[in-house]
């Protein structure tokens, strides 16, 4: 299988391509991440995904082969939820969150090695959280897990004992919809 | 926190304990599992969860803290789908999964280790697989995650792929409800 360059430095990007097996390399460019509040997540996600493949591309002479990008949306009520900067933001999140069912969008895009062309697509993701008691807040942000993730909680860590259901993908929560990644691959005549 | 009792030497469940940072000790005794086709699903897996707690009970003369059992049922228009015996069993279900919605039940028992009470319950999620071309299954076949699992399949693997979307929770696919077990252990106020 041919090595897919991952745009992106998030480790559970990483572990939803040893999922599928395929070979990867990080090589990821600063990008400006900022979305505004009222954007559609899925036109914002898309374009952000396709800005990390455009940055490492700009850096090649060769553009080496496959090169994935992907972005992250956390959305409720028309509200952008980004990465928290503080625990206290981490707080506030988890506090409007609980209770609610709100939206993830994963945006990817992906340059096809042979036509250069880039390929993107997006999944969105409910999530339902139940209500949480403050001392439940409390001992989440305290594990730290709300650092560096948009929404300020990682599915496959403690937050998973908040949720109550998802209806979707669990992998686009985590930041990279697998089953959207595989078909995209497939289409471009990526050979597994 | 007080260390739990896993009656199941399953690998994915040990994974979700340690996802809820719970200390754990694995001490299964095998029981029957087989299930009847017809069988109510939620009421066999809860069945089946007591029984595997009951088996750790009785070889103890005073019975360890508290003890955890789960058992994960498979099914489509009443079918119940175990763990295949071999590929061709496996490449079968895989067929009759395809491009259909399935129900996966895990029923959980929890003993209380200060009442010696045992608590159960279940959680039931819908699983979305996509179509799949012939050399789709030969290529997960031959993965041999099909091995030793429910379903023939593991989510937590290459099968996400095919995984168009899931209602319900992705630990309740994987053998162990994690937002269930996390309120019934609240609820026998065990100390996180």
């Amino acid at each position: 299988m041919e090595t897919i360059i991952l745009a992106s430095a998030s480790n559970r990007r990483q572990e939803i391509l040893q999922q599928m097996g395929v070979p990867y390399r990080i090589i990821s460019r600063p990008v400006d991440e900022t979305i505004e509040n009222g954007a559609d997540p899925r036109t914002a996600s898309v374009d952000l995904a396709r800005k990390k493949v455009d940055a490492v591309v700009r850096d090649f002479r060769s553009a080496p082969a496959w090169i994935l990008g992907a972005d992250t949306v956390v959305t409720l009520d028309g509200r952008i939820y980004g990465k928290p900067s503080d625990a206290e933001e981490a707080q506030g999140f988890l506090q409007e969150l609980a209770g609610n069912t709100h939206s993830v969008v994963t945006g990817i895009a992906l340059r096809n090695a042979r036509t250069g062309m880039i390929a993107s697509h997006f999944d969105e993701t409910q999530v339902t959280f139940s209500r949480l008691a403050a001392e439940e807040i409390t001992w989440y942000v305290q594990t730290n897990e709300w650092q560096g993730v948009a929404g300020g909680y990682r599915i496959q860590g403690r937050a998973a004992c908040f949720i109550e259901r998802i209806h979707g993908s669990y992998s686009t929560v985590m930041g990279l919809p697998i089953r959207t990644l595989y078909s995209i691959l497939r289409e471009n005549h990526y050979q597994f």
